[in-house]
């Protein structure tokens, strides 16, 4: 069927990105759905735009608009994808002057968290 | 003069990014001072990050906060650094699921403008 | 007295609302007295639109401006204007394509916990 | 195909909210693409929240961010889906103290015109 | 009656921050009596916070929120206030930092209009 | 070396404003280099806008963008500037109408904490 193969599809680009998730609650299946088969299944494998700068700008907008629970998220797809820590840092002195340094402070926060579990859980 | 080389070091990376532009007015001295030596000066030029990602990422959040005044600008920018019209148009269908549908449409509005005012200025 | 009518109004409003509330702390006194008399007592008392109407576009805004605090309350709210569940979460599927994805993940995880919360009031 | 069937579904929904339109330029068929198939092909006909509805939050979500280009076509599309004047202005003032007076001013702005318009065609 | 006297003391807080305006459009009569009695009568007229002092972090949220059409009605009140040319400047130099450079070069740019009109106005 | 008179110039107005604060971790070593050396050490020392004046529009602007973390700080600063808790419980009551009543309820809750802790360290 077609959109299972687009479900199919987004989930395996969610992996990728992110490592296996658990499946969603009963209140998040209605979102969830449009997710998988849209957003990962038919955006984000889409030619014309490497996954690696989607997931650099995935994490340059989050940055800017402070979606910080998405940001942490998607800053781990970012080192899986090889962006290095360093250039997620750099990224936050650069955003600092376009989307003011609030912006960056709370980004870097995120960044360090992620870090930190990254050293953990490769401890 | 250790501010004379920031705002030579600035000047410098405007030019490559953008052509030469005109001096400020009166009214606008005192914020391109600071612009010239510190954000094009000290921060464009810093390491860490390629300036064709700085160039990317100052696209998606300016398309993402709807700055578009300033995208104009930047998107020229990064023509010039080697992104292509693809990926710049691929980056609006991208950023449309993550700064919402609005900011995608008004951001392939400058594209259409920036590529027709490129076209014209090759033909 | 004027001010106590318009006080009184914006309290039965809110009541009729969101159900009896605490009063608020001595630094709230000032914010909440404007509250009380003028937006609950004037504007959602107004003719024009439907209270109903104004629970569903407050809800809509708040989920796209990202203030979380504020839409547990209104989420309550629209619950009792007769808003259903699934109005919202549709909303929530809606709103992701306008004003971004993370807003609408933000307004599915507080509708989570406002769903849970008045499942645990009637069990 | 299941592709043509959801662009077809899209351009029906658009057609009903807002009467025909042109085809997009040749910049503008990636996202337009998108826009039929996904966003009016999909979503917009979801069941779980009546269209006039999805009309009411989109106009008022586009109040808020301030996107007054699109908010101009979905005013038109809120009016054919008989949502009348004094609903539009009456919102304007509701959102006035949600995302702040000028989003309402600057709405209220668009509502003038789109009258305007409307009264010109009917005259 | 009491909403006259408010609505009087609004017009006169509304003309002494920009001059005489003219009458509102039957389009804005909803949402400029709210403004008159509620914005300029209740809360400019407030004890607890210098007229000047509302002035200048009106013209500073403004800025920050990228609100150009009210920022320009704004900063003539701020002139009127008091504040000088040069503090208007400082404040988008300062601003830069904290939403954004694009903010305080659009503020900017309004304040170079702003500038020019008073100058052609007292020449 | 100049680079270090800009860092130890900053350093003094952070500590003017807010007191010691502990050296940042290697991840924030990156940002609060740049926000010593230039932020605070070249901008907010630059003659053309009063300290307070800066604290005041500061505030103001983290307000309206719902920056709670910085705000938290830079109440404290406000404070230690000489404003007083009057002028910060106004300015939410007028920002309520510049950028929406949650700004201001989050501004609020934020003065509530600052003003508890301040009214601690003082017992």
């Amino acid at each position: 069927m077609a959109d299972n193969e687009r479900a199919k599809r987004g989930n395996e680009m969610r992996e990728r990105l992110f490592g296996a998730a658990p499946p969603p609650s009963e209140t998040f299946e209605r979102l969830m759905g449009v997710t998988n088969e849209h957003l990962f299944g038919d955006i984000w494998t889409r030619p014309g735009l490497a996954v690696r700068d989607r997931s650099l700008i995935t994490c340059a907008v989050l940055t800017a608009l402070g979606k910080e629970a998405q940001l942490r998220v998607h800053m781990k797809g970012a080192l899986n994808m090889g962006i290095s820590r360093e250039e997620i840092l750099e990224m936050m002195v650069h955003l600092a002057h376009y989307s003011g340094w609030p912006t960056a402070v709370n980004g870097t926060r995120v960044a360090e968290e992620v870090f930190k579990e990254a050293d953990g859980a490769g401890g």
